[in-house]
């Protein structure tokens, strides 16, 4: 094992990466469609309030790519909202089970041009632990415990060699950010 | 991967596992014997406040094990001051380079007598993440980041099954715990 922070600093740059699930929603079977389940009014209270701590911690997002699915873009709504980033961007690659190297061709460019800077993902369990698995390990691997509104935190080289060199530095549950 | 949440209610019992860095300590070089090196002041206040936090939270250990580095000594004394748990025990395999496998051995009986019970271990980088690793995935595997006074929240099944079936509910630096 490296030293994360060692690891990470070796490289020319790294992009703060937050990969944020979307909040409480709707029972599964309480919509014809899974896709459009929307999130309960705890749901939306809790993820605002996550949203606000991340303010005050000083987050602000460059750019904020969500899944298309409603309780997805809602939650990128009140991350909007609130002011941690200035819109958001529908990314049909976050649904669930979305291709990690789908996002890794869009990052490259992407980090072209935002070379320290700092990303949002709204997305879906398990894709989002496997995504971040992947990122700091190579492979996905481990038990992990995203929680609905939860938020990971990665520091990710350039996409070329982000897959196992990425190193984690928050999991954290809402219960933290509240 | 296994959904994690589920991973862990398939065991009999699991044990809340808190794995604690201690606090900021006076530089390297600035002691004799890197053993003594001592919490500053700012360690010992963030720890304190890590500790507040954590009490806030509902955190109670019902055992507190610390490595025998008076910085993590320190830290115990924190988190035993602060009513987190009652004492502490100064237990050597928690030193820089202790082996898992020890603390397993004494794990086993330990859960024995506390099966829903609640631990915390405070000791050092990069052991810390070396053993949570291990105990979420089966071997040391990918870059992580426990800042001191950061705190690692896993869910532990039965000694004999924990390495590679734990899960990992949060790493978080004092940050987020303050």
């Amino acid at each position: 094992m490296t030293d994360g922070a060692m690891g990470v600093l070796s490289f020319e740059f790294v992009t703060e990466l937050y990969l944020i699930r979307h909040g409480i929603a709707a029972e599964r079977g309480t919509y014809a469609d899974d896709r459009d389940r929307a999130l309960t009014e705890k749901g939306r209270d809790r993820t605002a309030q996550v949203a606000q701590r991340l303010l005050a911690l000083g987050c602000r997002f460059d750019t904020l790519l969500t899944s298309p699915l409603v309780r997805a873009v809602e939650t990128a709504t009140i991350l909007v909202t609130t002011g941690l980033a200035a819109t958001y961007s529908i990314t049909p690659t976050l649904a669930p089970e979305g291709d990690i190297a789908d996002w890794l061709s869009w990052l490259a460019p992407w980090q072209a041009e935002h070379p320290q800077g700092t990303l949002a993902l709204v997305g879906h369990e398990p894709d989002l632990s496997i995504w971040a698995q992947s990122l700091i390990a190579g492979t996905p691997h481990g038990n992990w415990q995203l929680k609905k509104a939860g938020v990971m935190g990665l520091s990710v080289p350039p996409a070329e060699q982000a897959l196992g060199h990425s190193e984690l530095f928050w999991l954290a549950p809402p219960r933290l950010l509240l």
